[in-house]
């Protein structure tokens, strides 16, 4: 019998259809043909291509001015960083304002073949480092809304460059989905007086079933109501707001629970494509007690159809108890 | 300088990146290598193949018994018919309740080569005929909340099946984002004392450059916040809240309207992958003056990633006005 279930921090129905179930082992890819070179001649992102890409915001380098991460505007930008964010025509049925924003890329190495879950501690510091610094920076303008930081992995993740990188958004507003996830949260902080997040972990830490991993001030689940076979979630165990705010202890923690985590789907489910966010609330309510930042890795399974496009409620078709014991 | 556009009915933000704009010219796919065969041996909705189904509920037989039509249950339904739609511990954190429901497959044609767009309008009429019968019988079976029919066409838009079909599932909850969107609806109308639907509606007909088409009682718009290149929306110009209360003549004229559409993708953008589906309110508020029945069609032209999932922020590389003219 397939179940309806829904997510208690945005409200969201999912069908967990298990009578099409597949067993999680039935996700894993199979093995690659190829193998990814360390240096590709055609890579905009690798050594020696630099003048490939706008003109570096920032970047590591060491004595020898060799780079290990760098940070550059996405030459193709969503948003531009010139103008004001102010709406035109406020009151018109078509409302419209100018594309104003940033858009950048994170460089994370300069290895064309390296693999976020099978790199060092130290590297996956210095990449979520890199998040942060960034995060702090495009806050502090009082344009941007809200900053978001993801990273797509794989072709059918909807990326076209295989070098390891992430990219930073920052809007000029604050997304509606975000506007209701918060919205939900406030409701239940008014109903419960605790943060829905808070709660989720204390009741998946009683339960295990969805644990994936815990430790380093994080913790590592299947949603209750996943929506995609391995839809995964990373939380930190002291209530924060905002992914601004957490401590450098914080951070360090969080890198070496990514680092697990992707590992895990590197090596569990042989390398699948995904795509991971972070979601936060903006950076003006960081003092909130109804928030709680958190990192969604969405592997790219299944495709989304008509139904998901048209209603919102996505099928899934593996119990998140059995991918978390699965990847456990 | 690219552009924030909000949707007028959902209150959605879309980026329309008009720096990395691609001409609509550029979406056409390049031509086909191999033909599909009007009739395939390993497919379950060929005729002769009617035991590979499970039972049929419906079919459109000749005097010689021949079908030209038929609707079955999914053999791998989501939601399944039997049980009542009783939410289970209700006032838990984690709420679920069985997945009673229904999952339908409307089998357009016997001819495996048929495509939605070139086929009679006779045809098309049959097509939409058994999407109206099916939505009222489902429609009246008091446990479900809202009946969804879509389409999914082509591998990248998540169908495994080349046979013409469509799908019909029949949910135990309204969905969140239905939801909201009935409330965004509701709220227009509190305030203007219209249907934003049909706001939009007399807005494009002045403006004209969004509108691809318009005739038998139906108008085609590339929304002014479309979320991809070619999204397309089919509204009918008589104010209906429901598809189950459209009459004999506005689904003729549907079924023209949507042959005609589909044909333009297959010819203009040489049959691209696309999800189809009618959005409606759910039928026990048919005579509601805020929501309007509309069918939304997106091709399948690019990946939404990290940035869409977290956000729900599409960013779109055609302007609608430019995919419009295209059409045209």
């Amino acid at each position: 019998m397939p179940e309806i279930r829904q997510n208690p921090a945005t409200k969201e129905w999912v069908i967990v259809a298990t009578e099409r179930a597949r067993r999680p082992e039935e996700f894993v890819k199979p093995a690659k043909k190829s193998r990814v070179p360390r240096f590709s001649t055609k890579c905009p992102f690798c050594p020696g291509h630099e003048d490939q890409t706008p003109p570096e915001i920032a970047s590591n380098r060491n004595a020898r001015g060799a780079w290990s991460l760098r940070v550059v505007p996405n030459r193709f930008p969503a948003l531009v960083p010139e103008g004001d964010s102010l709406r035109e025509e406020d009151h018109d049925l078509f409302r419209k304002m100018p594309g104003v924003g940033r858009h950048e890329v994170i460089i994370e190495t300069p290895l064309h073949n390296a693999s976020f879950g099978r790199i060092a501690d130290e590297k996956a510091l210095e990449i979520v480092s890199a998040y942060h610094n960034r995060y702090r920076q495009l806050s502090a303008d009082k344009r941007f809304k809200l900053v978001t930081i993801f990273r797509n992995n794989g072709r059918e993740a909807g990326t076209s460059l295989e070098h390891p990188h992430s990219q930073i958004v920052a809007t000029p507003v604050v997304p509606l989905h975000i506007r209701h996830r918060l919205e939900e949260a406030t409701r239940f902080y008014d109903d419960n007086g605790a943060c829905v997040f808070c709660t989720i972990i204390d009741r998946e830490r009683k339960e295990k079933k969805r644990v994936v991993m815990e430790g380093d001030g994080f913790i590592v689940i299947e949603p209750f109501a996943s929506r995609s076979p391995f839809e995964t979630w990373i939380l930190p165990l002291a209530h924060r707001a905002t992914f601004g705010v957490a401590t450098p202890e914080e951070l360090a923690g969080f890198a070496r629970t990514l680092n697990r985590v992707l590992g895990k789907f590197v090596e569990g489910l042989r390398d699948p494509a995904y795509n991971m966010v972070i979601q936060t609330a903006p950076q003006s309510e960081e003092d909130e007690d109804y928030f709680h930042w958190h990192v969604k890795i969405f592997p790219r399974m299944t495709t989304p159809a008509g139904f998901e496009l048209g209603t919102g409620v996505y099928i899934n078709t593996v119990l998140p108890e059995a991918a978390a014991d699965f990847l456990r």
